[in-house]
């Protein structure tokens, strides 16, 4: 049985009811990342699926703000200083961070305020769910910075979200997408006010954190584990996944609450 | 010559002007499957390549609505209890359901009234087009039996219908997706009256069935054959399958149409 | 240092400020291509990555219309003539136009007005980014012609781009597309008047021209390299791309000119 770690030093964390709550934590420059806070996170996630105590992540914003991305006198000015090999290293380890997201097996909802721009729009991007607030502003910005706009996954990942013609828009323009346009295409799945970001945030983990959470575990897993496959290829790998899933007790509770016109109590085995 | 079977047990089918129309038949429980339903509707979809009187298939609602999935009493308690064996002969069986519907060779139409839900949306899901009413209520509500979105091939199938994002909000929750967010995520091709869904949809069979059916076949073949492959790949696999087409009288008979400036009448060969 | 051929035939090619501005050239039918045009598009997008003038390339329209696709006596009628072996020829040479579209580098916006139909839609979806006016009419009407929607790559690129489920609808109906269909399904980014269009899609060329077009071609060589990948190989894929466009100059333009509160001059190396 182990814990999440919440004693981090590069970006704000706390559990409660099964729910892992986490935000940047440097408000007054909008939420930027820097090599700590992304090796930090890197390592929160890639630790999440050992921990019992967190079922679900809500990584929210901060001050009005969700991220402004690297850092540009942090991360951007020495990465123009540096070598290939230690350029190669830095967008592994930011490309690491995603997989740790994809693999963490707890499904991930953003909670995006304000700027939502670079590496912090591929977090938003990475995360499972998305909500935002009409005054989100997100940006594919790397074109902007002179990078291309295959950063941590992003040509992979976002076409499948968004549609191929509109990421294309994004990466080539670096142009922000509204919080309108982002419901409209896909990438937002609700836009909530301000004021009410945090808790229809929470609400909706609650509501998650209830469900089957092994079987959310499967789902999460097979999403990304069928990316690449042949349609046949998927509908025997779900075979499998989800034969595995009948044999937990979840499965066994739900019917037994139907049976006694119950409400089922998941709890996650 | 072939004729498609007509004397099926566990669902309404008849077939008329080419088209099959099939429908579940216990409106009295909205139309839930049953371990012999699934296995008949298997059967049935693997025989149609074979079958020359049908063209396209239209799978409509009954009583008002489209399915309820998976039957509680006749299957998800016998799922409870059994051994991994016989867990994976079922998720199996029902994943051949899919296959069998991608792999008949003709365009399956799904015309949804009411509820639409478990095994019922996925049916939805694998047809190649779908027919809505307002009344719509479709939900992949694995998650609120305790099993995880990776049901019949769905985590590979839905996300490229709605996206990604859109998939997993309703994996995650298990909600109902409404007639209209089905209509703006691109589930649904057209909203109909009840009244004139049935109508409707075959007007939309006919309008297909009097197309050129040995290209239809090759369409939906290449639709997923080229699921999984690079863009190289499926460039060059469209050439061969196109180049096949122009061999069929078909392709002839709408030059001469053409020249003649009357309407082409496709004989399917 | 080589530069762009614009002493074509079959089609109008200008270049000015590292924009290629090109269109069909037969107006007065709406544009149809023929197996000339096809042959010579291809070498020309073939040799685009090696000419150093340009940087984007704008395909428009002619006389009110984009393309109404394969000239039905030039191009079908001979094809219904034709053995395999020379039909093969035939569909290679124009799924090398898709390929060579795909390949070339350079960010293609295709602006669309009237007619885009057939191979003249398939030209508009193997662009980067389209436009369109309220007069666009955009259909994959193979079916019309007794042929399968699996042409040069449809099968493969438009549902990524609109979803399964409307690519499915405008294959086996091969009805239009209208431009308000096609902006909320993601095929084009945006609409605008007919009298705007010209001015509207070099000045879209134009912004993209001006930014770091070495990073941009990364964004479109990685686009279609990730098309079949799993997530962790495309990750891992950017982060190598990334890295690379961390090494060129744009990138240290970029930083400098933000030190300096300035718009960075981007030289695309």
């Amino acid at each position: 049985m182990s814990s999440c770690r919440t004693d981090v030093q590069h970006f704000h964390c706390r559990v409660d009811n099964r729910i892992a709550q986490i935000s940047l934590n440097r408000p007054e420059r909008k939420n930027p990342l820097t090599f700590d806070s992304y090796a930090e996170l890197r390592d929160w996630f890639n630790d999440l699926p050992y921990c019992d105590d967190v079922d679900v992540v809500v990584f929210g914003s901060n001050g009005g703000n969700f991220s402004s991305g690297g850092d540009v006198h942090e991360i951007i000015g020495p990465l123009t200083e540096m070598s290939m090999k230690e350029l190669l290293q830095f967008t592994r380890m930011t490309g690491d961070l995603v997989k740790a997201m994809v693999n963490c097996g707890k499904p991930v909802i953003a909670a995006v305020d304000g700027i939502c721009v670079g590496a912090g729009a591929i977090i938003a991007m990475a995360s499972d769910l998305r909500m935002a607030t009409p005054e989100a502003k997100t940006a594919f910005l790397f074109a902007r910075v002179g990078l291309a706009g295959c950063d941590m996954g992003a040509c992979a990942i976002l076409p499948r979200i968004i549609g191929q013609g509109r990421a294309a828009d994004l990466f080539y323009t670096g142009r922000s997408m509204s919080a309108d346009e982002g419901e409209r295409w896909g990438f937002y799945n609700r836009i909530v006010e301000s004021a009410d970001l945090e808790g229809e945030s929470m609400a909706l983990a609650s509501r998650i954190a209830q469900g089957p959470n092994f079987a959310h575990m499967m789902t999460k897993t097979m999403l990304k584990q069928e990316w690449s496959m042949s349609i046949d290829q998927a509908i025997e790998a779900e075979a499998q996944a989800q034969a595995l899933c009948m044999q937990t007790d979840d499965f066994k509770r739900a019917f037994l609450a139907f049976t006694q016109k119950e409400k089922p109590v998941f709890e996650g085995n």
